[in-house]
């Protein structure tokens, strides 16, 4: 079966030029991961959670972009069936499929367009932020004039019943108070707050809803975006997109996840316990129902611990209280008003926040670069923040990634330069994942793949 | 707790005059009807089904209607708490609570004014048609130059798990056509098909969703708006009801559901089957998830025999086919349009539909007008079809329904003048039906109300 | 040549009763009223000022109300060319065609239909402003939510090129502080001011201009709408027209005219200077280019020798500075709004405005009636004003209208029982207006009408 | 008096090194031209005819481009009082002041960025055409999904009383078939055309008026945006200006003019003439009232007797009947959106039409080029159109632009190796013009600035 599909929302006045380049991009290097995003797309909504399952199951699928006199076309080649009703694409996948022409495709050759000079400043704090600015932008995801209502919600995709229901009811409260959301687009935390706030919207009758998805090209098939997203947008990696996440906000929600969540926590108090943005208001809450209490206890406890009392000024941690978790939400968004109004800064995109260049740069575990993190209470807090994220970054690729697990297996434990207390509260930590379930462990017992040199 | 509410889309426009009348209506005796109306739209999505307990439950509950310069407010004492957000009704509750003060009081109020010349006119049929007409008018609910989109879901309200997903797929179905629903406003099949539809149009991004909901004084406590129904709207009675169904549909659909639902398809039946109705263009689809298929094979077994094979080319069966029965719904739209613009009548209602007399009264079963019913297959089909109607109505009251039973027991069974062969098969219905478990009886056995007269 | 025409904007949702009760009034008693009044719409911007040349021209125009399932339809015979393009009736036109219909035809069907309690009450003030309520309520010219925003242009409809040009600026910078406009709806005062806030609309990129014409049945004719109305609405006498447009206006700004024009202000005057709207809020300027400097001067003099010092706090005079008029009218529009909202009136309505009965009822210029009025300065101010301006209507009647001067032939001068100062300031008045060349007089000398008992 | 102005409609999401281009940009030898066509703007709708006047006039203006947190701001130093309204600037001027902005500051910034390159591929005519098609999507002016509409209008800006007249007819009859106007956005032809048309919009109540305005940086100081224009673009040159008007049109009128026109019209031809347009459905009317019917027969006369007959088959001549002017462009618009449709094009952007490269080309008409052009008839008719274009263009130059009339002086006439026959026709061309006092002249007496060598 092949169909063609025109633009919706995007990419529906480009110039010839621009589709030349498209077409020559499509043929280029990047045209596996062109497809591959593509057809995650179509499978949203779809259950699995493996990518590979799903590149397999669509093996002969295929996808071209064509040339018209008036701009491009998508096509299809044996998508799935699903994606479509009476032969016409569902308008919501249609859309979401021209995203990630624009953001895989359209980005990138205008970023090779502008040439070497934008590459060589990648590292350029200034020009990262920049092109974060730009990427939001191209997708038509800043509103000038919006006031401040997005909750970005964070927190672990594979969660149980209990939890995704406590999710929906938090969405739910957001909803009938008028909030937009923002989640990674994918299953679970990310699907349960969506679902819940379009039938608070619904109750409202608010029709602006904005359900935005920011994903990253490495984990679109695994997890392809739920059917609520209403506006996809895929970041070229993961750093970016945290970036994105945390300059589109207006308030974030940590809902209980695994120890990804716990990293994204340190992420956020890297920044929020920066001096520079000392004045920020952006409104943290941790939450999860009653059966989740323990999560945030442990974590918190962490945090204390190592990063001090002042940590906790930063967050809230609620337990099994959906509506006061919108509630704060709500009751902030003036204050986020104020202060953007005050310091000239927009609303749509928080340009006056500080990140730290070691969080906007990605950070490759190795061995060495292990050895050399400093994890001494010696340090301003954030910059501790920062360096915590990074061990537990490495320590959680050397339990379960297999680059971390080869590493460990070649050269033996990473070697970490410590402060005792510290790295015994890691230990205890992930002690305590383990023991709610919350790590996927390749065998039952956990063995620490780090050792500290006094 | 006491709050005042300002009006929302109906009644924000009030003359002194208008407000005056409604401070006195509000005064007399329809003020329990327009109180408990009222908690039953504050009580929307709450889970009981018995008014008696939803009544108890709020026996504090006062509403008043206050005259301001401008127009009309109303004033809620001890309303339930889930109706409000932070301080504030939510917004849908509030329309619907004017919808109430706009269909009891208000209409009752102009109908008054008007004087006894309506009322005498009442069982003019054209006055009739007017009424309701005029009623959904009042409501907004006529919309001029839209084109045919409107689904009217009928079925029973306490259906089981598998088909309130299966009623739920079908309104998915539906909603990715962008079709509109319209449904008795309460829960089961009148809130399952809103539910997927609301999904479905999402996907879409189709953004003029209607979730019409007519319902009527004397069931709205027992079967409160489900929260979906963005536009409430409140019949006199069961009759007029009905031609409000019948005239605002551009499609119907009829899920599994006990005798009542039985009672649905023979007005239907009624209607479709008048010759002056021959070129009328309305599909009507009888569906449900497998297990239900003998419900339908049994109801079809009943009609065809009774009615004719005639009365089969006015409906179709659909077993277990969701996606099938929308696909119909929407291939029948442009047909429905063609015809109404062929002979120059409204897309919105109506008007040339005919609904014999017989079909717009109110029918008392008492033991004479029971006896008095002409059962016999020497008719045309349309009035047996009407005729069976009344049977039924007085049978399943004389099984079932308080007045019924106890005129039974005074005057023993109902005389039928039935043909033996139509008793025979509504017998087997009936028996069918109780089999099913799809009716609600007194004892375990069940004994026919009516004997025959040869 | 013969057209049919469909509803526009009203009208197009009409029960079958309705159009039977159209199609029935239509071939009554009012069919010259509405068949002239269609055909002056038709004529909108045509340059005659006279309403029998234009129905000479057009002799063979005939109208007639259609029938149809879904609701009226208008059939036009031999209507001006002028109002088609390529074949299709103008949009513009085709709305005020179908708001003749509304107001004169629909609306005198509903009041018959309403019987005879209506008739009786017409005398009743409250009746009274509620019906003009209805009639603009039903011509959805009153916007619920709308800040107030609405300017009434009053002055004469024969003004020459200076005067023209000033009410054009006036116009535009009121529509630059983006105000709206309602006039008399016809040519010269009543169209100028319009024209000038189109333009200063579009320079604002403001889209909801608002050109709200109120005419009455006897002058439409005379007065055909000029093309940038908008929103016309009749109103079925001089005396509702008044009211409605004290009761919409937010600000009043008076024009260079003729006595008319002083009739209007004296009107004005027995309303603001009424105690019971001691607070209400409602600025009004008389304004105009240099050149009609006299004009105001001498209609002040007279006020102020009257009605008193105290008159002058309720307007002021601003010669040549059309900016400084739309400058204090924009100033003054919070006020208006702070005042309604804090007696809960509305902000589209102005129902707490006070207007005695004897302001509300028409007056008849008889010699008794005239010989009854108390012209005497031993009286409240605002009802001398209104005294005044029933003098002063009869008087003009004597001057200049048929029946007046044929009832002066016949009986003598009207006998005043005046206050000799008042009469003599009033003699002066009229004959500043004869030098002014503001008074058409059959003959040339100007012979008073009347003459005071002491 | 400095007031700051923040952005509208453009500009209004920047990035922070956008906003630091542009104050690079300000600061660089471009801000003069910044500065002056500012100034234009602000002088929207002022009677002035001269740039030097005018910048005489407010030589104390400046205007400097401010850094905000979240973008751009304008500070404005003693701009003129007229564009503000009680201290607020007119909303349409903010807009176009953000428009000179665009397409001074940061589009050549952005040119600059993009580097070297785009600059070496400036007479490659694809690259042209894709950045005339770049700043018109930039400014917003490509509307996908709009049906064909705008009609682009040249003419001459010093017409005298009756033109203009016409000309605003024609708007009006043009507007009351819901067209949109595209001109080159100064006075006389380029307004007369919009003011016609607002007042056909506002009675058809057709919301969406166009009233683009395509000019360049050269003029726009001399012929300052009219004050209807709603969309202000400035095109870099000349030739693109040209290019963005044919490829913007759906059709396009030419009223009179003077010898500009003229060139005009031999450019379309040297466009519609081409073979590889054969197809193409751009209608091409001329038309002015009877006192300007000779220009257009002059003009006739001339193409007909250099290009042939054919060329008649591109263009109509229609005399004072600006009715049927519009409803022919009305007509044509169903036939411009099926070629659109057939072919794949965009209806937007006239991709598909072939503009030859010697009409892209800017023409410096030196003594050499002049001496170059080939004015024989033995080459194809939109070969001779375009160097008759070029050699029309020179001999303007000499007659009356100082560049030309000093080489003149210093070298003699233009010597022009035309065919005689062809020579002469232009000859009287020019006669005609200057018998009907169409070209300024610098003395009475015209005195060709060229020979004919054999």
């Amino acid at each position: 079966m092949i169909t063609q599909i025109s633009p919706l929302g995007s990419m529906d006045l480009l110039s010839q030029l621009e589709v030349d380049m498209l077409k020559r991009t499509a043929s280029s290097d990047l045209y596996q991961l062109f497809r591959n995003c593509s057809l995650a797309v179509l499978n949203s909504g779809s259950q699995t959670d493996s990518s590979h399952e799903l590149l397999a199951r669509f093996e002969s699928f295929d996808i071209n972009v064509l040339r018209r006199e008036r701009g491009v076309k998508l096509e299809l080649i044996n998508p799935p069936e699903e994606a479509f009703v009476d032969g016409r694409l569902i308008r919501a996948l249609q859309a979401n499929l021209f995203a990630v022409l624009r953001d895989i495709l359209f980005l990138n050759g205008k970023i090779d367009n502008a040439g070497r000079s934008l590459q060589l400043k990648a590292e350029d704090p200034v020009h990262i932020t920049n092109l974060v600015f730009s990427i939001l932008r191209n997708a038509r995801a800043l509103h000038v004039g919006e006031v401040p209502n997005t909750v970005v919600c964070w927190g672990g995709h594979s969660i149980n019943a209990i939890e995704y229901q406590y999710c929906r009811s938090v969405g739910a409260q957001l909803g009938l108070r008028e909030l937009n959301i923002c989640t990674g687009c994918g299953p679970g935390v990310m699907e349960a707050p969506m679902k819940g706030a379009a039938v608070g919207h619904a109750q409202q009758r608010y029709r602006d809803s904005r359900f935005i998805g920011l994903t990253e090209p490495s984990i679109i098939a695994a997890e392809p975006p739920n059917p609520l997203v209403n506006e996809l947008i895929i970041m070229p990696d993961i750093e970016k997109r945290l970036e994105a996440f945390v300059r589109i906000a207006h308030g974030i929600i940590i809902f209980p996840g695994g120890v990804g969540t716990a990293e994204e926590l340190l992420y956020l108090l890297g920044i929020l316990m920066n001096p520079q943005n000392h004045d920020q208001v952006l409104p943290l809450i941790l939450t999860g129902p009653k059966e989740s209490a323990d999560y945030f206890r442990v974590l918190d406890e962490f945090i204390v611990s190592t990063l001090g009392d002042e940590a906790r000024k930063h967050y809230s941690i609620i337990i099994d209280d959906a509506a006061e978790v919108a509630r704060l939400m709500k009751q902030a968004m003036p204050k986020v008003k104020e202060y953007r109004r005050e310091i000239g800064d927009a609303y749509s995109f928080n340009w006056a926040l500080r990140i730290a260049p070691d969080l906007q740069m990605p950070f490759m575990p190795s061995h060495e670069n292990m050895a050399n993190l400093n994890l001494s209470p010696d340090q301003p807090a954030e910059q501790l923040a920062a360096a915590l994220r990074r061990a537990f970054s490495g320590i959680v690729a050397g339990n379960v990634k297999d680059i971390g697990i080869q590493a460990i297996k070649e050269k033996g434990p990473y070697k970490l330069n410590g402060d005792p207390e510290i790295m015994r509260r890691m230990d205890e930590l992930l002690q305590g994942f383990v023991a709610q379930h919350r790590m996927k462990l390749p065998g039952s017992a956990y063995i620490p793949c780090y050792e500290i040199i006094k």
